[in-house]
């Protein structure tokens, strides 16, 4: 029997998933395997499956299966046409943007990307401004084709790249919330902190050993060895697909919380991919639900489990373990201490969870006023020293502490910042609800059972794919529509509980 | 300006270039670095990349082109020439099986594959007989239709898909050449070792000593460790590209040599790639030149090089420094004994540098007169049994150390048997104009100095590419046709040599 339009969308976007998995090994390699000097050799490789993605997404074939699926979508059930859904918004997406601005892009963000590390090194903003201004230029134009294609305002099409069916509407809402509260949290949480002095954790903690730890605790969570690698990378990343999910992280030994919570970090995203719907593993509507909802996944383990009084009752006896710790320094409360104090930074990376969202804040404020030309770039490195000490009382003391610190807009990522933020928020949410439908949770995560949490998640968020558009997805999990409020009360019960 | 015919195709195999790197690499990381539990993920992969490299090879476009070039080819120079003729090759092999063919057969060979494990547990051929039975057929009609794409005989199509410019008349002559002679010279061999007796290696050699020795060896060979990785892997293999190449090998703890050779032949085919033509890289004409080249690379330096007195001078005192080896084992002339033991043997694998091309021969005779109808798939236990006895003296016990050893029929590999055999002739060949051209090559390599070799190979052979016939090649490295004698003068040299 021929099959229908939709069936052979499904084969084609099966093939495009392939595709996807091979490009995803070929960057894992690159950052974890490959031989230093065959960037060039893998440059090549990348490129070329990229373009045969793009060219495989974008043939007249598809166009006319997709209308002719969608004439027919009343027929569908409820996956499929979701799945009809995410094909459609897959496809406007890689042909709203022609080949020829892609290549100026690429070609303009690679240069941007060199004169950004040049630009650090010599501590001197003024060599990358006119590259980020080209890119800005670039971006700019991307952001109205896309907006076009989907009818959105162009920072919302931005946006909707990696949150799809999240607003810059929704986004200053819940940005609103977190300026009225973080402010006065963090300030007090520091005061408070301050009356209850920390230990230094001080040792070398080899990485063998701290490999080891990792291993276990990822085993707790419920990460599949025989389906997945954790291996070293310069930053913690996670690549692959279900079914070969690989995570990363990077020990310090002198430090042997990092590595561990980087390695957790990532094993969050890991479990989501792990638990998409199995049966729709290869098409657009069996995908994470944007990148948000990624961050939610491995913040939620990350900070509100892990970063947590019950997690380290579990831990400290691996610490000891593996580690061979012993002091003072080591007892529970200490540790907890530790893992959980707040610090004003003028770097993103190195910001704890409460200080974290400020940084996030300022970039989103600076990228909408970049874009929308409100904001010269060369004016960048004054606009954000003035944001940053309104913000949170700090000056950088140079442009690479401060507007040069990340890499994202040097690379064309605008619209990527509110992600971060907003997981910090859907997390917070999860959390809640993940509590009430658990209420002896905190025993089950000192006794180093994570399989409940997994079981939850799995049922509630995982499952859903890409079915639901993100803010039902929240909804439908948690009873409650996306706000800050459950968030706030996490932070606040954290760090301003009784000592 | 516009194109040329001829330079659009060069810019369509760049891309094919780019999706074979890509296929290489999916490969390596199969068999070094994936979960166990991922295969089925990959199988997706690597048949989703296959079969976009195969549609893009095989479209209207590139045979268009292909003929418009050929109309022009006077114009063009000896290096875009045979660029086109072997683009040409390429293409016709992939046209020439319809991919009805192409699935079927990946179907029966995956099911014969099984199969063959099968049997080989159960110790029973005719469990496998059925499925080689189908998988015969099935090379049967692919060799019929290759044969007449390319005007060869059939068998002599399956010989040019993995070593082109050598037909069968080539192989018969050559293989009556070693017929006359193996048999003797084995005997005296045999007879002369005898009185000469072997010292037993025993020990534990950790595989992380094992490991630097190899690395030691491999560098003096030249093998960029900064485009190149060392892995282990169940069987040994070279993979990647030039600019990202990476070998393998296994290392026994109990055996101090096999993971080192196994090593260093890998690193003759490393090489070889690396020295092909770099402005040629991502062409056809900048490939290697077919299988039994290739294995005249890794054979040259693992046999005729490093299985040599010169060799053990050099290599003693590593053992010594990486394995702490002490004793009258480790005495040079008796290691020499020890690197060129002879022995009879019904295993190809274990077979040694004289008794292997008996192996071969044997192959090569069964897989004519069994695709040619001759011999019955049924009747191919008793044919072999008789085949090796008459040639070696031996009777395999059983299929299993019998006609059940080899997976290569099983995977429709038909035609590649000939190439190892063939390789051994050529790295003969090599040898002995290399020896002519340096004739101080024993006192370079006792110094562990290798530059020299790779300098004659790369203006001799790798920097040729497939520029030439490999006939034409081989004459034109050696300043003779292709034959035999060289290859059995370094036998009896070797081996009947006064103690």
């Amino acid at each position: 029997m021929a099959l229908s339009p939709y069936q052979q969308l499904e084969q084609e976007f099966r093939r495009l998933h392939a595709f996807r998995g091979a490009l995803s090994l070929l960057r894992w390699d690159a950052a974890v395997m490959m031989p230093r000097g065959s960037a060039d050799v893998r440059g090549e490789q990348l490129a070329a499956l990229e373009t045969e993605h793009h060219a495989l997404l974008t043939t007249p074939k598809v166009a006319r299966l997709l209308e002719r699926a969608e004439a027919g979508a009343s027929q569908l059930g409820d996956w499929p046409r979701a799945n009809l859904r995410e094909m459609r918004r897959q496809r406007d997406h890689a042909i709203a943007v022609p080949p020829s601005l892609v290549a100026r892009l690429a070609k303009a963000t690679s240069r941007a990307e060199v004169y950004w590390v040049e630009a650090r090194k010599a501590g001197d903003f003024k060599l990358f401004a006119p590259h980020l201004e080209e890119v800005v230029h670039l971006v700019r134009d991307k952001a109205a084709l896309l907006g076009q294609a989907r009818g959105l305002a162009p920072y919302d099409a931005l946006v909707e790249v990696y949150t799809p069916g999240i607003s810059t509407a929704d986004i200053d809402t819940i940005f609103k919330a977190l300026s009225r509260k973080l402010p006065g949290l963090i300030h007090e949480a520091i005061a408070l902190q301050a009356e209850r002095p920390l230990l230094p954790v001080a040792g070398k903690f080899t990485v063998a050993r701290q490999r080891q730890l990792a291993v276990e605790v990822l085993k707790a969570m419920g990460f599949p060895f025989d389906r997945g690698r954790l291996d070293e990378s310069e930053h913690p990343f996670t690549e692959g697909v279900p079914g070969d999910i690989r995570v990363t992280t990077r020990f310090d030994v002198g430090d042997p919380f990092s590595g561990l919570l980087g390695a957790v970090h990532e094993t969050g995203h890991a479990l989501y991919d792990l638990g998409l719907p199995l049966e729709w593993r290869d098409q657009p509507v069996g995908r994470d639900r944007g990148l948000a909802l990624e961050e939610s996944q491995s913040l939620l383990f990350e900070m509100n489990l892990c970063r947590s009084r019950a997690f380290v009752r579990y831990l400290r006896p691996l610490l000891e373990k593996y580690l061979q710790v012993s002091g003072p320094e080591w007892q529970e409360d200490i540790l907890f201490r530790h893992l959980i104090h707040v610090r004003r930074s003028q770097i993103r990376m190195d910001a704890d969870e409460l200080t974290y969202p400020v940084h996030i804040m300022l970039r989103y404020e600076l990228e909408k006023r970049i874009l929308d030309g409100a904001l010269a770039v060369a004016d960048l490195p004054e606009a954000w020293n003035e944001s940053l000490e309104q913000r949170l009382g700090l000056r950088p003391v140079n442009d690479v502490e401060g507007c040069l610190q990340d890499i994202h807009w040097a690379v064309g990522h605008f619209g990527y910042f509110p992600s971060y933020a907003l997981g910090a928020v859907i997390a917070g949410q999860f959390n809640e609800a993940l509590r009430a439908a658990r209420p002896a949770l905190d025993e089950e995560i000192a006794a180093g059972s994570l399989a409940g949490v997994l079981e939850w998640l799995r049922d509630n968020v995982h499952g859903v794919g890409a079915r639901l558009p993100v803010k039902d997805l929240i909804l439908h999990a948690t009873g409650k529509p996306l706000t800050a409020s459950a968030y706030l009360r996490y932070l606040e019960t954290k760090y301003l509980e009784a000592p």
